[in-house]
């Protein structure tokens, strides 16, 4: 079990995630359904405008960035509810091709006032490509279960 | 062609979706592949749980809501870039069969001071359920095209 707890997190540490592949394939596929523009469905389109090809939805972007943190194992037993997101900023354009990874920082861990079995923690996401080009940042909130709520 | 350029938005109105409805398979189809906690995919788990059945998850939200503003195609051949996304917050849970529709509304217009061909538009998304009970808000940045740029 490598599940960690509210108690088990320290403000100021950093975790790394692994990597993940994201093909044109699933570049197009996520856009037809969520985020069809043209940029990311229509390569001659995107070949002759401002990114010179496809690029990624930042939705997308997003989603397996959390799936990289969590196949971390972390918030398996822990995680309550994710509270949302702060400051999503894309910084640079994801490609077909390119190798995500991500970078997660605690910001703050803060106990409920009025569940005593949680708290939330802060942290900041950022993804990088296999350039070290950092591609998106932002920051989420998560409710975790304490431990000893946890064995109740 | 309805697409609605930079000058074409006036701050403080607000357009409305259409609606699209989400169905179980859709939530674990996507939860299996960007979010696969217990309560996106589990609905044996789910139902013990505090929500007491599957919830989407909210990466899916998020992508199914900005799909529903593109769908009214004013955005086609306007958006030139989303910059970010600030204060998602989700405030209801999402659940099999529910059926989403969104409201926008413009809160602020800028001109770009180093690219006279373009300006930002920051928005507020709401998102709302059949009942009308909010499930999730955002504000997001958006770079548009003028028209006299798009003419060219």
């Amino acid at each position: 079990m490598t599940s960690r707890y509210f108690e088990d997190w320290t403000e100021g540490e950093v975790v790394e995630t692994r990597g993940a592949t994201l093909t044109e394939s699933q570049i197009v596929d996520f856009a037809m359904l969520y985020d069809p523009q043209p940029m990311h469905i229509d390569k001659s389109f995107a070949d002759a405008g401002p990114f010179e090809g496809l690029i990624a939805s930042g939705f997308q972007t997003l989603a397996l960035s959390f799936r990289l943190f969590y196949d971390l194992a972390y918030l398996t037993h822990s995680n309550i509810i994710g509270v949302g997101l702060d400051e999503v900023r894309w910084t640079a354009p994801v490609r077909p091709g390119d190798t995500l990874r991500c970078r997660v920082e605690v910001l703050s861990l803060k106990e409920s006032r009025s569940k005593p079995d949680r708290g939330s923690m802060t942290f900041k996401l950022t993804a990088l490509n296999q350039h070290g080009t950092e591609v998106m940042n932002f920051r989420s909130i998560s409710v975790l279960r304490k431990r000893a709520a946890a064995a109740e």
